[in-house]
Parts: structure tokens; C-alpha cells; sequence
């Protein structure tokens, strides 16, 4: 497993000293002020500079679409691949805006994915088997998920260089098996963790609530209930939320923060701690998705989202405009003036100017 | 009076059209989708482009300071005048992030602010009367006050142009002078909308509450307590909530959307509501200020805020931000692929990619 080291006690104070000099009144940046000194205490910098962004972006298939659980059908995950890949979807505007570059991965797309320099083809399956009935991949294929998205942190670590990463995914069906994943990893129960996804109707929903149910009770009756984070991602995950456990291993490996995205980055988040819960100090939540399993999700991992937008898209849409706030924050810290650079008189610490 | 043409229904719901051809869930981006659509209303335009984005600062001083209702002393407007035109406040390095321009007026500032091309010289006053005691400044002052907002505005659009414009100011005392204008325009009790601005201690904040008090009994025994937003201002307001006030109305006359930052921003577009209530369609509350008054004036004028951040800082900080969010919401609306233009099959409509 990835050594990951704990935040930098020293950077976050010698942060919040910094903020004390700043030409404002002391707090009243509010969330902006913790949010710079979190990301000091992640990457160990006082000044943090979040000038490499990038958004991972991985796309999978579930079995568990074959119960009409989706409004969409599966082959819109290979489309919507296809659109990453050729800049038009949300997340490649809200990204530009963010000043992020994008990665997308096929970690097991069932329709056949473009050759593109841009896109990590994984294909660790055709997509996964239908949780509902059995695992939902083998024990070896989580495993190679997960070691997929640490090594692509470290590739771009060691490559273009990387500051700050957003987690997002594209998968029809996949936020079944987050619900599946996020009632196991909290041990709600089914109906209060299901939402309606992409937006799909009373009898589509009940499918939906059924289908968790039955994943879950076949989940606990094997060995598997009892078992690590990769049993979890083995028995009721996704190949692309397996890669996104890598992705926030790696990240917090490598002091990046990892900005969460909403339900199924979430659900993929919980996977990251249940395998090392050394990662948590360097997620950062984006948004409160309107998906009821979302908040779960934040409350389990102790986490404040920075947004409140009645979000539920995905693709890392929550986690690009969540960089947008974090690069303000740090942008703060680091620029602005202090009083005494800008002779301006301050009452808090009781320092006129000298002049 | 400007005139002020009503919201473009049209342009709405054209923009809602598009959205529902969108690659994307339909609702999926939920306040984002609601915002674009504002903003089309506003502007007339069915995919609004914000390129041309502009933060207006004005700064005044308060005369209620005598009382010691501040942190801070009344020196530090000036001061922060001239940290705001050497680029090394809070609101420089949020507009910038925001890709905004910077435009600074001396409203009113007691102490000498410098010449620069880049501040609007107006003293209307060496700050404004105390008004625990009289009137903030005579009618014809609060008059030239909002017809320079207004003048400011219309000479900002047919210059450099704009797109879209932030509302903050600075002056030592302000929240004061917002907390009585707030109480009067909403009717609460000074107790309920009295804040304690920079951070005060109890002592000031008791002297803080007496003074809005005193400020809205005199108020309320005099004939302006029953006159118009332009009584309103000349009675408890300030010279920068009047020249805010006067941008919110020539903004609207424009169709130029106005995003309406914190507490005493929220106070100035009360006043703009007040001398004309045509202009609420055109403000955009950015966020949602700790200070008690804010949440009554949001209240008041129907406004939800798009950021919950726990920020007090004033000079349009809020309002930065908020135009990164408008931003992104119109790009979205104008940049992501329609579902035909990717070829993405659309369950929603039932419409299968031609292939």
C-alpha cells in the first residue's frame, strides 16, 4: 500500500499566521480561510499554488442496467466517452473555466471506446456483472482498478506536474451500485441512500430500490460483508469507482488534494477509506449533490461541502467548480496584500502603519 | 427616472430549450440551469456571453464612527482606497480570478484618496453627517449620488462595454449605517439586523445598537421615514450605498445583470428597490453574509444566494465570486453539446443519434 504521511501541522499554522497580516478583518473570509489552510496542511506548502489542475474523468458499465434502472441506456456511456473526448460536454466547459486539463479513462466501458491520446483505455471489463445476482468483479480486477488510478496520479505527477485534482465519472447504472456501495460503507439502510439519478420514474425507482436491496443481501451473506475496501469495490463497485479509489490514494500519497465530486465520486471516496483511511485529510467536498446518498456519504467521511447547487450530473461538473473556489482560496492567501506592505492601519493587532 | 424594461421572457425560455438539448439529465445542473435562464431574462439574449465583467468598489466614511462602532479607525477607508488602486486587496485578487476589471469611487471619503485614472473622484462629502444625531447628507447629495451609479454605468457600457457588474464598497462604519437602512426598509428591530461588521467586542457592539436605535427613532420621527428610497438614503444611508444604489438602477436600465455582494451591498440595492422596484429583476445575490441584516434583506428583496461561504469581508468579494458562478453557468448553457450536435442518445426526449 501507498505510504501516505499526515498533514502538515506547520504549513496550516504558519497559513493562518499569514491570514492574520492580510488587509481584511481577521475570519471574514469564513470558509475561504479554512478551505487555504486545509490545502496548506495537505501539500505541506505555507502558500499553496494550484496552478496544475486536472480532472480525472473515468467511465464505466454496470450489469445491474439489465433491470431498467437508468433512463438512459448503457450505450450513452460510450457516447458521452466519445463527447469528453471531443470537448463538448459539461465537464470539459466547467473544467476550461477551472483551468483544468481533463483525463478521461474507459476503466470498463462495454461499448467499444475511440484510440485517443486523451483517454486511458483500461477496459478492465465489458462492464461489471449484475450486482443484484453476483460480485460485481473479481477480487484481482478491484485490486488492478484501484492500482490503475495510483499510477495515473503519479504519471501526471511526474509528467505535466499536478497541484490539485477533481474526481469525476460517466457510467449508466452507476449510481446503483454507489447507493449499493454507500448503504454497505455507512450501513443505512437501501431507501434512505437511493435517489433517482438521472431522473427516473416511480416504477424505474422501485426497480432501482429492489436491486440495491437484493445486491446488499446477497453482499451480506458473504465473506465479503466483513472484509477490506477492495471485498467492498469487488462485490458491489464499479470499475470506474475503482479507479477513482485510486486516484484519491495516490493523490493524498503524493500530498495532492482531491476534490470530491458528488454521489458516486463520493461513493467512490468511502472506498478510498475503508482501504486507507490515511487518505481522508486530503479529500475536499465540491458540493452537496441532491442525491439523498451523498449526504450520507459527507457525514460518514466527516466532510463540508463548499457548494450547495442542487447539483446531480457527475462527470466531476461539482468538482471542477470546487477547484474554482480552492484556487480563489489559495490565490487569497498568497496575494493578497498584508497590512503593512499596503500601510493600512491594522485594529486587530493594534499596528497603525508607519509612515 | 432610468426606464426599465422588464425581464425577456423569450430569451428564457429559449435558453430553457436549449438546456433541455443539452448532454445532460434535464434539471441536472439545478441552480446553474435557473441562473442561466436569469441571466438570458436579464440580458435579452438566449445564450447571455459574460466576457465584459466589471466590480465596482465604492467607499465612503460614516460620521456615525464617533461613537466607536468600528474596529477599526475611520483612517483605514482611505487606506484601503489606495490598497484597492495598488491591486493588493482581497477584491483585487477575486476580481482578477473572476477576469473582472476594478473600478474604485471616492464617494465620500473623509481623508484625502489619491488621483488615479482608475478611481472615480466624487467626494460628495468628507464622509456623512452622524446619523444617530441627523440626517446622513441632504437630499440633493443622496440624488448625485445615485445619478453618478447611474452615469457610471452607462459610461462603463458604452466604453469598455459590459456584461455583467459586482456591487461592493468599503467604508469604516458602514455596516452601521446598512444595519439602520435595513431595519427601516424591512421593518425589524435594530437588535435583529445589527451585526458586528469587522468583528467587534460586546462594549461596541452594545454602542453599535444604541446608535442604529437613536438613527431610526430620529428617522422614524421625521417625514422621511414615510418618503421614497431617495428620503431613505439622505436619512440613514451613506455615499457609496447611494452610488451602489445608482448602479443597480443603471444596470438594470442597461440590462446589464448586477450580482449584489454582502451586507451593505444588500443595503444598496434595498434603496435601488425602493426608488425603483423594476430593478430587482436584475439583481443576483452572490452569496450569503454572516451578518444577520443580509439573510432579512435576501429576504426582503426575494433574492436566494448562490454561495453560503461564511464571508463578512465587503468590497465585493461576494460578488467576485458569485460572477465566476454566473460565468460558468452561462458557459455551460452556450458551450456544451447538444445531444444531436454529439450524437448521444436522449432518453429523455426518446431521440436516438442518427448513426
Amino acid at each position: 500500500m501507498e505510504r501516505i504521511e499526515s498533514p502538515d501541522a506547520k504549513a496550516a499554522s504558519n497559513a493562518r499566521e499569514r491570514q492574520s497580516r492580510l488587509t481584511k478583518p481577521p475570519g471574514s473570509l469564513g470558509t475561504l480561510e479554512i478551505l487555504a489552510e486545509h490545502i496548506a496542511a495537505a501539500t505541506g506548502q505555507s502558500r499553496p499554488r494550484l496552478n496544475r489542475r486536472l480532472v480525472v474523468v473515468a467511465a464505466g458499465d454496470h450489469g445491474v442496467t439489465a433491470h431498467g434502472v437508468s433512463a438512459y441506456p448503457k450505450a450513452v456511456t460510450a457516447q458521452m466517452v466519445a463527447n469528453f473526448l471531443a470537448g463538448g460536454a459539461a465537464i470539459n466547459v466547467l473544467s476550461d473555466h477551472a483551468g483544468a486539463r481533463v483525463r478521461v479513462v474507459d476503466a470498463g466501458v462495454s461499448n467499444e471506446t475511440p484510440i485517443d491520446p486523451n483517454l486511458l483505455r483500461l477496459r478492465l471489463g465489458a462492464g461489471t456483472e449484475d450486482i443484484s445476482e453476483s460480485p460485481a468483479m473479481p477480487r484481482r480486477l478491484a485490486e488492478r482498478a484501484v492500482a490503475a488510478g495510483i499510477t495515473l496520479i503519479e504519471e501526471e505527477r511526474a509528467g505535466a506536474g499536478l497541484d490539485i485534482v477533481g474526481c469525476g465519472e460517466m457510467g449508466i447504472g452507476n449510481s446503483t451500485a454507489a447507493a449499493a456501495l454507500i448503504a454497505a460503507a455507512t450501513g443505512r439502510p437501501a431507501t434512505t441512500v437511493t435517489g433517482r439519478g438521472t431522473g427516473i420514474d416511480d416504477a424505474s425507482y422501485a426497480r432501482k430500490i429492489d436491486s440495491v436491496e437484493r445486491a446488499l443481501a446477497r453482499h451480506y451473506a458473504t465473506d465479503e460483508a466483513s472484509s477490506d475496501g477492495i471485498g467492498l469495490l469487488a462485490s458491489l463497485g464499479g470499475f470506474e469507482i475503482g479507479v477513482l479509489a485510486g486516484v484519491y490514494i495516490g493523490a493524498a500519497a503524493e500530498r495532492v488534494p482531491a476534490v470530491v465530486d458528488g454521489l458516486i465520486a463520493g461513493a467512490a471516496a468511502l472506498v478510498a477509506a475503508e482501504i486507507t483511511p490515511a487518505c481522508i485529510p486530503y479529500f475536499i467536498a465540491a458540493h452537496r449533490s441532491v442525491e439523498p446518498g451523498h449526504t450520507a456519504t459527507l457525514d460518514q467521511l466527516g466532510l463540508e461541502p463548499l457548494l450547495e447547487l442542487g447539483m446531480r450530473l457527475g462527470e466531476g461538473t461539482g468538482a471542477a467548480l470546487g477547484i474554482t473556489i480552492c484556487v480563489a482560496a489559495c490565490r487569497l492567501l498568497d496575494e493578497t496584500a498584508t497590512f503593512e506592505e499596503a500601510e493600512v492601519t491594522d485594529a486587530a493587532n493594534a499596528v497603525a502603519p508607519k509612515s
